[in-house]
């Protein structure tokens, strides 16, 4: 068997992340995250004397938690180092063998090994409707959740791919999973992987 | 059987067509692209009068070689009637069962109907190579070429459909033939088909 790791990105409220379990279940392979890499980080020793650096800034046992707040005492971005642990735990988890990787620009991330890039997207009112449901918020925030979450998502990944999020160029297949609908999304990329590894 | 028709959008030199072909040839159902539905339209009848009336323009048996030439003797846009034209041929065409369609807006003009919206992309790389292939040009017309069509259809789109073309959200798939091959993409494109009209 050929290794391959499939690398989903999606939109917020599309479903990716369900589909990217469902996809990991259907094959048999593990199942990544933005929590798992955090976990892993963080359990991994490697990040010790950066949390104790940068501790004073925020009271959080998340690493994580201290995106965005500035800058560390060594005047290094702190964006870039949370950014530089994942990209090694992510490639750690890819070296092991194949497995799903949902977000944190693990295409770009593994782009020298043999990736499948998935995007998903979703119409508007579903992502709408699927945010209310999952966060019980409001149809005004869920909005203003997607928006902005997206917006984040398009910026951190231009910053540290210098590509550009979403655009097809940087993908193998994208999918609707309104249209499709999430089960037969999932059917699907387990499908082509299948396809790929032949 | 749930009717649906097959639309295929496609960058220039990504092997939309050829895929287009296969999925209606694994599927047994009929193809058809813009020679066709030209061809179709000038048999019709319907447009007779239109050559007549548009014939002091160019001498070419073609209706389609009137397109931008400007305007008809009434003051009307000749690239408008034509588009009038072919949005009939092709829901007539959607309207007689299953089929797969290339080019041509089918997406936007069947936009009523039970349509699975293919988007068909391909690294730079390959549309060159196989714009120089098949069209026996050199690199740099070939580039030219892609360009050039790409755009030409991308204005098209816009003008007629008001939307963008390439966007993801006009689409229920969008496949890389350069990473997936031309005929695994035809293979996912039938199984997709196949699970949608279960």
């Amino acid at each position: 068997m050929k290794e391959k790791i499939i690398t989903i990105s999606r939109e917020f409220g599309s479903g990716g992340k369900y589909i990217g379990i469902l996809v990991a279940k259907k094959l048999g392979i593990p199942f990544y995250d933005k929590d798992i890499i955090e976990k892993i980080a963080e359990e991994s020793g490697c990040v010790d004397e950066f949390i104790k650096r940068v501790s004073e800034y925020a009271p959080s046992k998340s690493i994580f938690a201290y995106s965005f707040i500035g800058r560390g005492a060594s005047g290094e971005s702190i964006e870039d180092k949370i950014f530089a642990i994942q990209q090694k735990v992510i490639k750690e988890l890819a070296e092991k063998g194949p497995c799903v990787i949902v977000g944190r620009s693990a295409d770009y991330i593994l782009r020298d090994m043999d990736t499948l890039n998935v995007f998903i997207y979703a119409d508007q009112a579903q992502k709408v409707k699927r945010t209310m449901s999952f966060k019980g918020v409001t149809k005004k925030e869920a909005e203003k959740l997607i928006k902005e979450t997206d917006k984040r998502r398009s910026i951190n990944y231009k910053y540290y791919t210098g590509q550009n999020w979403g655009e097809r160029q940087n993908y193998t297949v994208m999918l609707n999973s309104t249209l499709l609908g999430v089960e037969k999304t999932a059917d699907i990329i387990a499908e082509i992987y299948k396809k790929e590894i032949q």
